[in-house]
């Protein structure tokens, strides 16, 4: 069993900071900071069986960073909270770090223990410009709705296990560059991550913008179902509304018109005209 | 079993950003800021027969904000990662918060999960002028030594289950207002918190600051013994150096000098004269 020390020592290679009690950021002038964190459980989000180390380090951190990327920040820093069991050895905790390190954003410290599962705790911080961070509450009738890349893979991958659509659930891409083109360029009324599922996020984005929508069928991932594809969670797509000139690509992914902002109830959403339930994954409708 | 939105409605009460995917914050010109992550994990770091609903909450807080005082820092913000077992329900989660908020402080978002046992996780952020934030590594040979309180009521009370010393193990005083007065008074060369027991902690202190100490008995907490005082965790007082004048007593708080830093092995602590081997909680050491 390795001493606290030992990795303590593992990860302050990755993090400066780590012999103080806190990391100290110093934030430039004209800059605002958000922050999100982010739990990743063993037999709740992942399971060993699936994820390796570094995919649990990657999927970690890459469920923070699309949550800054749907508010279109640029990644600052990261901190994670590690909780390990012991049949994790400071060789594992390492491959943890590395998986995180792929995405090139500074791990700046965290906390470590042992708990009888795995237990991961991310906190992204970002930064924009003052005033610019996009928000689920911009949405206005008349706004077009979009979708980055396409939808249900990583529920595909989930499924049968192998292939593209597996990478796609293993090592989900946070649409950073996107959320920032969004923000700086002004595109976006209104946007969010697709973390649980379209059909339930969508629902979400209109319930806080005190809209409604009418859609149709989003862009689906190869060989996924359109029940994957609408209610299929962690596909870490962005979900937007925009009333100004989209394009169709951007550096690669592709962006996608599914629908339109529409007046009606907060939070109800048409599927080629007929209701669209919100099936996608509630964290504790699922406990039961 | 309450659904997610029942709790995030809970949580949002508590914490107005809480609709975004991020929460953001503005800092203030010449400001730094402070940020740690502390886990509070069932059967871990506390059990339930112990710790009630509003216990697990305060103390959860407590860890970062004692983060906090350990540098100086006023805090800003918290962010709570909550993951529920089945048996906790929506009035168990809203009694966590209530916990939490007795420092008042305010909540300004986190994650919310089910599993198969309690965890939270706490982010807290702090703030300080730029450039003034207490480190552990500034202690240098001729600068007293110092620890707020008393040592070893929080031990004595897991122990013994009752009384004072039981409130102390679970309703911990983070020392913010002294730690913003040694910062703001430039009053401490060295400081941080004493969270896994002096013996452990000053070892850390001094290996960071490159020198060795020399102290005698700390103040000891009625009823606890020298080895509950020397090597219990969890009494989050704060440990510093300084070498100018520094009160007896701040707001209430008595301050005791315990000893010198001297030039010698860094991390290398001679209690009245003998070794004092590090014996305080390491949550590495104790997972065999």
């Amino acid at each position: 069993v390795p001493s606290e020390r030992d990795i303590l020592d593992r990860l302050r290679r990755f993090s400066p900071g780590i012999g103080d009690d806190c990391f100290v950021y110093r934030p430039s002038p004209g800059e605002e900071l958000l922050f999100t964190t982010d739990l990743l459980i063993e037999d709740v989000h992942f399971r060993r069986s699936t994820h390796s180390a570094s995919d649990i380090g990657y999927t970690a951190a890459a469920r923070g960073l699309s949550d800054l990327a749907a508010m279109g920040a640029a990644p600052r820093f990261l901190m994670l909270s590690l909780a390990l069991p012991k049949w994790a050895d400071s060789r594992f905790a390492g491959r943890v770090f590395a998986g995180l390190r792929e995405h090139g954003v500074p791990l700046s410290g965290g906390d470590l223990s042992h708990a009888p599962l795995l237990i991961c705790d991310i906190v992204a911080c970002g930064s924009a410009r003052r005033g610019t961070s996009l928000r689920r509450s911009g949405a206005r009738p008349g706004d077009s709705i979009y979708v980055s890349g396409s939808l249900g893979g990583s529920a595909l991958g989930l499924a049968i296990g192998h292939g593209r659509a597996l990478h796609r659930h293993l090592r989900p891409e946070p649409r950073i560059a996107l959320g920032e083109y969004l923000r700086a360029r002004k595109k976006a009324t209104a946007a969010m991550d697709l973390s649980d599922g379209l059909s339930l996020d969508l629902a979400r984005l209109c319930r806080e913008s005190g809209v409604a929508a009418e859609i149709e069928a989003p862009p689906i991932f190869p060989g996924a179902t359109i029940e994957q594809a609408l209610h299929g969670g962690e596909d870490y797509e962005l979900l937007f509304t925009s009333h100004s000139f989209v394009p169709l690509l951007h550096k690669g992914v592709p962006i996608t018109k599914i629908g339109m902002i529409v007046a009606g109830q907060p939070g109800a959403v048409l599927l080629n005209g007929r209701k669209l339930r919100a099936l996608g994954y509630d964290h504790f409708a699922r406990q039961k």
